[in-house]
């Protein structure tokens, strides 16, 4: 089928122009000078809209065990709410667990995701054992599967910890097949230290997750992934989930020295905090209880990380997705905060989020559709089949009104959550038409896609080395 | 007329794909996915070639007089070697000299270009004296002459030397009326103690030229006017032709807390240093008399600044083509290298010289493009007029082969000059065609175009500021 | 005449040690270990209290003209009240106007001080006109004069401002000859710009003194020294009056280098606000127009510059007594900040005031008598004539109580002010008795001293060059 | 007994003054202006040397267990060895190992000192399990022990390391009773896979084990231990022998915040390398495995460790005396460099390889002093007893003299080594009379004193903390 999406301002990440964007099939057909477009075909009005590259999250947990409990969104639910939100493509984490062969954590992973998906997906790998099986495994990974991206944990002990001989072996093995290590950047072991002796003071609430796990600890952990990439031969490294002013600074640091090293942050840490969310009254908090976790609104962390973003510091937003319900997962942490799942679910709102950083003047239209879509296809090999308006690219396109207006509230959002994190908050802007490799999934509010149109997406290398 | 470009892989600042490009008229009409395009219209094959926007040097001086003598190309000679060198927009300096009134400066310098120029050219204005007249009419330069940027110098006492008074005075109106001051950031009178004191000391070759002008006075003057732009609410701020590592330091460290800091460098100081040219033997270093100066080859320098243009502290590579012929202006300095008119001419080579970075392994494909081309038209009010390959995107269109062989020299160059910089360097690659506007003017070799094709471009506001 | 100072507790720049010290004549004879000295002579009771070296003020400015009226303590006033604030030497600045023979202006400040003095003295000289003939007269005040120390100003143009190439030249002296140069580090034309603009708007009031002199043009104008003094083959720089977080930063980021830089600091910088003090209601905060001036005490520079004191990123705490009456001085200002003279009093109470940090946590009892007496004496060429409790130094010494209490106030004073810079402000402590050169100077209260006492003391080269 | 020092020029921490010292029994009687003491006693002539405290050497291990041997000093030897080479107090570390009851650890360091040495010595204690029971411990050493600093390793796992969690604990404990946290900081795990990675390459020789404990894993292994120490409240921290110029860039920068971060050298970093000594032909350079390594010679270290010792950001220079004879000892590692007992000797030479380094412009007299006495004295709780030349201190006295020469070999040196790490060193000074605790020690090369004179010193806490 063929569709002209007409009239619209095609943004990409370095600027916006007037072109016509014609779709043929699952790809891009050719952008026209506007009005120079085929006069036959089936057409979205897009005037006055922003046309853009549809979405990508490049870090998402649908239906992740953890803490005794799994993350609340399937890949079909998790996918097809994305999808509303105007993300095209997940990059969820495939995760081998200690003592796990890796290709049979991967074939687990296949199996939940295969035929489920309402838009395309990839995967990173979670190594949880790294030893002499699973390094070798990494290869294969790369050169087989599509895989190339592995995460390790600083945090965790006894879950997916590994120790800092492992992280050195398995950075030397991504230095030489080329892959990327995403590092989730915690001291695990100093952060239990602290967790233990909260609960012996009796300090159970949420809040006490945040207040134990301080920024010096994120801060220290990303300052020595860095110092163990440098030994590797300057390992490619990307920091999750970076939440923190001092844990920026150190990918500052590196980056200024013309280090490979990137980092992620998420919507949570750019607008929420720990004294209004996670400290809400009672249990309330709960409902943000991630790691790592919201940052104290006193201090600079927002500003300092819309600044990142500015500056490329920061290159990457993802959702950190990791949706649990307050009944039944959530509650498993009553009286003990420690046992609250750890995680967000945000999948179905980042383009809107972003785009409000948009309207309020810290970010521009250019970096909006870099950092939620060039970026994170470049970053991970997916770039320009992904990420990017171009002839030949899929295409995934998102029509995206500024004269809309978005009011989130678990009481319309497609997510399987029993709450939302974002509940109230209010968009300048909303997602009109999304297109997920040609076929419009998504129109004026009205879901039309369907579960087993995404398809798995083997992905490259970076872009990003040289 | 109609031209379709088939076959190229078409790079941008966020990567390469591959697709047809259709001109038609003065300006892009469509791009294609390779082979969607139309059948009956004249074809260029770029077949296993790079499609780029025309390049933008944003910092050149046609017959700029100085020091006695007159730069040796006129906007004739100079913009033609541009472009047969695939740049096809230049923004040159008009001169207002300390006394003179702003606009006839700026009418003096149209007629120089008028109607003599091959691509079309715009102007940044110098300021060589700030006082309430030359004030108020930078306000009326952005609003109606489109010149959105002004020139300072720090260097120079006596001649385009502003103090920091001034400065500040021409920051706050930038500021205000949200346009760039580009500086040229030594300092003045401390360089002309040291000048003084190598002449009395009978040192009068060209090599005493960069000894006098030691890193730490660009970098003291870099710092400088950073500091000056924070005085005057953070005013944007381009430095122009960033020489040493010392310097970069102040920019890195701008940029890092956000800043609105830029800053370009040259092929100059990319390539040369202060031992190799400046101190040629005998007289011969007078050709690579500039000013800032080239720099020690034992020191870091190039490497820094390479890295700088990966991580974008330096955004952009211009040539501060100011050439002089050795016979009669270089000459001039015989036994006083403060004699020496200050200029190198490059104008025909930057694209050259930046492609062999990438073939060195030291840029992207994409930075190559973005710090030649997207990156100038964003920083200076062009885009998406100029500086990418885009619907709409006035057809200004390089293809370059990546197979060809260039080898540079006075003998075969084309800027009026009666030396190269560059004699005897060899590119791995060579511009193929170039258009213009749409038209074709310079293929294989020969120049098509012709004298009084280039118009005067008005520049909008830079695209970098919030 | 001998005296023995017994049972206090000693305290030098590395920490207190109980002993007895032995005054014979005008020098210390010996030091006993408690009750080992000798029997038959007067004594001096120290029992429960601080026995330290007299304090050392660098930087005062007895009756120097200023603004068209004159500072107002003279030597003999000025440093009466110096001893009895427990300051038993003064190095004040000899002023070399532009035009006048730097011996001449020598010559004058010696027949000002001449006979007047309390306590011993010695001169920094001032160079207003920096050229040939002053830098001549350098070498001589070094090798015959006892002067090893220069002041310049980057502020106060057509005053005693110096431009770029006259302090890169005067540093290259001072490197030479092995003096010091000490540097008002404020961009002087820059701050003049904003001063004309305030005025223009009808700002007046004192507290725009403060709002025209931000911390950036302190920043920039300590870099720039800095810069200079690193052309300059590493001069020895020592940075007055230093008052702000950004400045601080400047002169730290030297000393990691281990450069030869140098700060000190003020009390008022340490203790006063913009806010509280310069911005009081109506006229009354002339009292406190100093350049540099007080700063915000919104932002951290009190805790950095306490912090830099124990860091020993600023080394020496001075007065910059500069005292002018409210009646007749500091009136001309009266509807014009501009013109209110420039300068606080405090000779008196430096050692009071900085024993409240000792009191407040914020300084070691050691590194108190470093700030105000050991490294002002090493610093500048005085050591161990000065600075130190140690045989064969001249008995300098303040005899200090812990258990007394100081309130300052106007009505109490000894300056030549019909105000107090600290009326109100209240000391944990207090000076019990005074020696100068053997003498007792002061006691319980009670001046014994005379005009005529003091002596010029000729110094040597700084003890902190390698 | 009573012993006047006549004639010398006393040099304590903040300079020189010419004084003649007066001896009674065990301590220091009184300090006079030259001439001025008494004329009946006996008297050391020490006419054109130096008079300085006695040394104090705050890193040894006498006898110490390692890999399989004991290090060959006892501590009759090697305080012995101390005595004759001017350092008069050592600070040895007693060894709590996994398991053991720090109490009975402490009992058996006791048993091995107690009656042996020849100079007064205290002790640091290593914990190499730190847990509730050691925790308790670390109290009661402090307050009834007279040990205030607690050693704790990131290297050697399975030896001596502590993990983050043991190391936070340990140093909130040290926070909360006032003691300082030694720290070896060398990332362990991360080197053991490097080391494991060499001996499988076939990299067995010495020079190995510098190159797989790159600086890089110190400077980790430093700014971790800093960031740690800033979690448990800023615990004051102190860095042991620090190699790298890296890891010094940490600690300058935590200084530069105001941090309780102080950091230690040793001489083997100032003056050898990795190259030519850990590097030299055969087994050889097992003599100079020790760790932290010898760093490369191509790079900036010892120059920045000379500047570190300048500017105050090293505050120590000790040996981490810790011998072992290559027979039998340095042996057990041939063909396996991981086998080598790690350590160098060197408790004798210490005063005179710093002396160097007076000699040769690096350091000030006064630097010197404070380096190797004054400081160690201060931040291990022993000052004004130990440390410093002053009435009522212990007559721990070492008179130098400038003109002597040393040649260091393993013919004349007394410290119990088949070898000299030091082999062929020549110092422009030597060591001329030794006092320990007003007895004559060493005087002309002749050794005087006797095992059993030295007696155990209860610390107090450090000066250095506000
Ligand atoms: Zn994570
Ligand atoms: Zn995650
Ligand atoms: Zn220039
Ligand atoms: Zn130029
Ligand atoms: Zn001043
Ligand atoms: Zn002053
Ligand atoms: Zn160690
Ligand atoms: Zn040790």
């Amino acid at each position: 089928m063929t569709i002209l999406i007409k009239g619209g301002l095609v943004i990409g990440p370095s600027g916006a122009s007037h072109a016509d964007v014609l779709v043929d099939g699952e790809t891009i057909a050719a952008l026209y000078a506007p009005g120079r477009g085929p006069a036959d075909v089936e057409t979205i009005d897009a005037t006055g809209k922003y046309v853009i590259p549809g979405a990508i999250d490049a870090h998402t947990h649908m239906q992740l065990p953890f803490g005794g409990t799994e993350a609340s969104d399937t890949f079909d639910t998790g996918t097809r709410a994305a999808a509303i939100g105007g993300t095209t493509t997940i990059i969820d984490f495939a995760v081998q667990r200690y003592g796990e062969v890796v290709h049979d954590s991967l074939a687990a992973w296949h199996a939940k995701a295969d035929g489920n998906c309402h838009i395309d997906y990839a995967f990173h790998m979670i190594l949880g054992g790294v030893d002499d099986e699973s390094l070798k495994a990494m290869d294969r990974l790369v050169t087989d599967e599509g895989i190339s991206s592995f995460k390790l944990f600083m945090a965790y002990p006894g879950v997916f910890y590994s120790d800092d001989g492992q992280i050195l072996r398995a950075m030397q093995k991504a230095r030489s097949n080329g892959s990327m290590i995403m590092m989730h950047a915690e001291n695990g072991p100093a952060i239990d230290v602290l967790v233990q002796q909260a609960l012996q003071r009796g300090e159970t609430d949420p809040i006490f997750h945040g207040l134990t796990r301080p920024q010096e600890l994120e801060a220290e952990a990303t300052s020595r992934a860095i110092w163990l990439a440098a030994v590797a031969a300057d390992c490619p490294l990307y920091i999750v989930h970076l939440s923190a002013s001092k844990a920026l600074e150190q990918v500052k640091a590196a980056r200024d020295l013309g280090r490979n090293v990137f980092a992620e942050t998420c919507p949570q840490y750019l607008y929420l905090t720990l004294e209004d969310q996670l400290g809400a009254p009672g249990f309330e908090g709960a409902k943000w209880v991630c790691s790592t976790p919201l940052r104290s609104g006193k201090q600079s962390h927002r500003a300092d990380l819309w600044q990142g973003l500015r500056t490329n510091d920061l290159s990457v937003v993802s959702t950190d997705h990791c949706p649990f319900c307050m009944k039944d997962q959530k509650e498993l942490g009553l009286g003990d905060f420690s046992k609250i799942p750890n995680g967000i679910g945000g999948v179905e709102h980042r383009v809107d989020l972003l785009y409000q950083g948009v309207v309020d003047g810290k970010l521009s239209l250019a970096r909006w559709v870099e950092t939620i879509a060039t970026t994170p296809a470049r970053m991970f090999g997916l770039y320009p089949r992904k990420g990017v308006i171009a002839p030949g690219s899929d295409a995934d396109i998102v029509v995206y009104d500024p004269n809309a207006h978005t009011r989130i509230s678990v009481e319309t959002h497609h997510m399987n959550m029993d709450h939302s994190a974002w509940e109230g908050w209010e968009i300048d802007g909303g997602v009109d038409t999304v297109l997920s490799r040609g076929t419009v999934v998504a129109r004026g509010g009205t879901y039309t896609g369907r579960a087993g149109h995404g398809r798995f997406l083997k992905r490259g290398l970076s872009d990003y080395l040289l």
